[in-house]
């Protein structure tokens, strides 16, 4: 049997007030390169000055003690804050965006609009009707349709429940806990490195298109119509799995073909650490993503969305909190720290250093780990077990390096975006290290 | 038609700068006695001096640049803070607490954790089997079993996916949104004032219980177990609906016989404005509620527990921000203020002063008003139609007194725990005059 995997649980205390940049220390005094980065949430490394600073700033502290109903009485300065901010990194084509207090708040919220955006169009009217108030108070139909939004194997989400029946990463996840029957789409499971094997990769796509389009085919077919079709740009829970650019476009194309909205969630992918402030500026799409859903990094959840997503009625997406405007504000400093210092640009360059050292480790240690692969600094590496895996996390940890766990097997980095070539020779001389003390535990275990 | 409520939608921009204790100001430069407090969820005023001294904190100011993967990273002083907060108000029989960010995350997870003990107990292991944990990654039976949380009509528990199929309060919450199929018992329909109709409201709640008890059979018996029923001490967002302390303990008691949890949704009852931390322990339950969700006056959004809900796998309710240890550190400021100035007495006493004024206005204007009833602070009052509902919040505002809606038609009071009887006659002065106009009106009307 398939026992659920133990590895993610407390890793150890830290001490926050010593962590500085891209390192991290723990309560006994040890001091981490960090290329984990709270599983890539910190945007700029610990303690960052800019950030620093805002904490004197008074509004920041207005902020901090008043926390209000955002969406019922703003502060005037609110509608700046996000100009400064969130719409200042607004992805092309994408001028909305509404707040919410954390990832999977913000693929709820995404979802919601979505939902509401196809049953509008379904019935030619964004007011519902009679019969439709009549049943919603129940959670019948037609008030409470029976739509889906499709998801991919191995795709995260998040993991409140409407989070969760898109999420096929794993069972840990999901197990023992109620999910709508909505249909799953197959994810290519793609041969790395992606340059080698071309034709293969294509194929395994053009597979998983024919799949998502007769998908959607049936379940509309069946009644439960698709309103929309989420998706990461790289699935990093389910194991840092890539998808190319022509299958991102494919599948809009097909999710339009339907009516259904493209979703592309960016709780982890967005933020710069792909050498882009948005994967999906990567992909060439003819058109923008009709929602893109973030969080981590951004400090703040949210989704934005196309002009047509918009509801007429403001109340319908809408809670007490709404997301943060102290965060919000503080990000103000990220996105300016990013620029000044451009860090997007140095993200490039790391990732193309940190690449080959890695593709090094590939040669010298082929019977443990394999699949060398990123955009930037957002990379993992797969062990050939899990045991290895574990046992590689565990040794880098020992000997001063914090890297994170992905999928079953891999290993994922996720470095802050102020992480820069000169921190990967460190990184790799303790991952190399404790390469070695696997490959050789793992020889003694074979002759043993 | 039923047309959806616009009410609540942004009211004004306020200026926090200049807010202060009780009162909130506007760009407009108006100060008006704030009775809504942003939704309940204001505990001890605007710019309260205790919580801006904590904004000088370093750990205070750590926590806010440093958001970190709570479960995974904590910070050494972590356990302190929640001893010196949210454990340290815990409900009795309560002994563990999880935070989520917001209300809806906090009852998302508290259902997840009845879900999971629920399927512990009917297979009498905490160890999902081989078959379970294969259907899982498809959101297939039995791995994301048939299993149901009761909701109440005119129950509000947040307004993720998984949280509105437990809502029931308004069209505009649900409309457009699937639901799961779960069923929904009949909250009792009381007359006020209670102790008027003592007989008759007795009566209710036991034909409500009686269908309580019927639906989980039904449900059951159909194969959609019953996890867990979920309902407010007093439905807010549904009208300020009561129910009787012999109404909770025959839920409870309902719920336990089906082996089901009993939940309770404080997110806008707790926090002391019933006049205890608590709501439900105005009920002598025999036993602790199994779970307890709350945010808003609590700063951050979780739930308390009984012990055999703990589960065995810590990572299956987890995520990457798991509530914020910056706003639970500022818990601290609160609770130091609520006992060093006695609120929760200070509470009793003006809750029992409003109550007196709120009568007197019942009797002045019986056309316009009736149903007083509250527990301290915690108020609402009824009128006859919506429009002088509407008509009242807005005259009252334009001079000088922020309240809010209520269900269709009532207005709710909801100042935060600072709120003194000194304050009453200033609430009392304005609210009389709007009510003065509005049955002005109502006349002119009836007679043009």
């Amino acid at each position: 049997m398939k026992k659920m995997s133990r590895t993610e649980q407390t890793m150890f205390f830290a001490d926050y007030e010593r962590s500085r940049g891209n390192y991290i220390a723990d309560v006994d005094g040890n001091v981490m390169l960090d290329v984990y980065q709270q599983i890539a949430s910190i945007p700029i490394g610990y303690n960052h000055p800019a950030l620093l600073a805002m904490t004197d700033d008074p509004y920041f502290k207005t902020m901090a003690v008043n926390r209000h109903a955002l969406g019922f009485m703003p502060h005037s300065n609110h509608m700046n804050t996000l100009d400064d901010t969130l719409l200042r990194v607004k992805p092309k084509g994408l001028d909305n965006v509404q707040m919410a207090m954390c990832g999977s708040c913000a693929v709820e919220t995404a979802m919601k609009c979505v939902f509401i955006r196809y049953r509008s169009m379904q019935r030619g009217s964004t007011e519902p009707t009679e019969e439709e108030m009549a049943t919603t108070l129940e959670g019948k139909t037609p008030g409470c349709p029976n739509l889906c939004i499709i998801g991919f194997t191995k795709g995260f989400h998040g993991r409140t429940i409407g989070c969760l029946t898109v999420t096929h990463s794993k069972e840990i996840h999901k197990v023992d806990i109620p999910s709508f029957p909505w249909p799953v789409a197959r994810w290519p499971e793609l041969k790395y490195p992606l340059h080698q094997y071309v034709q293969e990769n294509e194929e395994e796509e053009a597979r998983c298109l024919e799949i998502l389009y007769n998908t959607i085919k049936a379940t509309n077919e069946a009644g439960v119509h698709a309103a929309g079709v989420i998706l990461e740009p790289i699935q990093a829970e389910g194991g840092d799995n890539y998808a190319s650019p022509a299958f991102f476009r494919g599948v809009q194309k097909i999710a339009h073909e339907f009516n259904a909205a493209f979703m592309v969630d960016e709780v982890q992918t967005g933020g710069g650490s792909t050498g882009k402030m948005w994967a999906h500026e990567h992909w060439d799409l003819p058109t923008a993503p009709d929602t893109v859903s973030f969080a981590k990094k951004m400090l703040v959840g949210g989704y934005y969305f196309k002009d047509e997503y918009l509801s007429p009625h403001p109340y319908r997406i809408q809670n007490t909190w709404m997301g943060d405007p102290m965060r919000v504000y503080l990000l103000k400093a990220v996105l300016d720290t990013i620029e000044k210092d451009n860090l997007l640009g140095r993200v490039v360059e790391a990732g193309d250093v940190l690449d080959v050292a890695l593709q090094d480790m590939e040669a010298e240690f082929p019977d443990v780990v394999h699949s060398n692969r990123g955009i930037g600094t957002f990379r993992a590496i797969t062990f050939h077990n899990q045991d290895a895996r574990n046992m590689t996390m565990m040794a880098c940890r020992n000997m001063g390096l914090n890297c994170g766990p992905c999928g079953d097997m891999a290993i994922r980095f996720r470095p802050a975006l102020i992480y820069t070539p000169d921190h990967v020779p460190i990184t790799m001389n303790i991952f190399r290290a404790a390469l070695v003390a696997v490959r050789d535990s793992m020889r003694v275990e074979a002759t043993a």
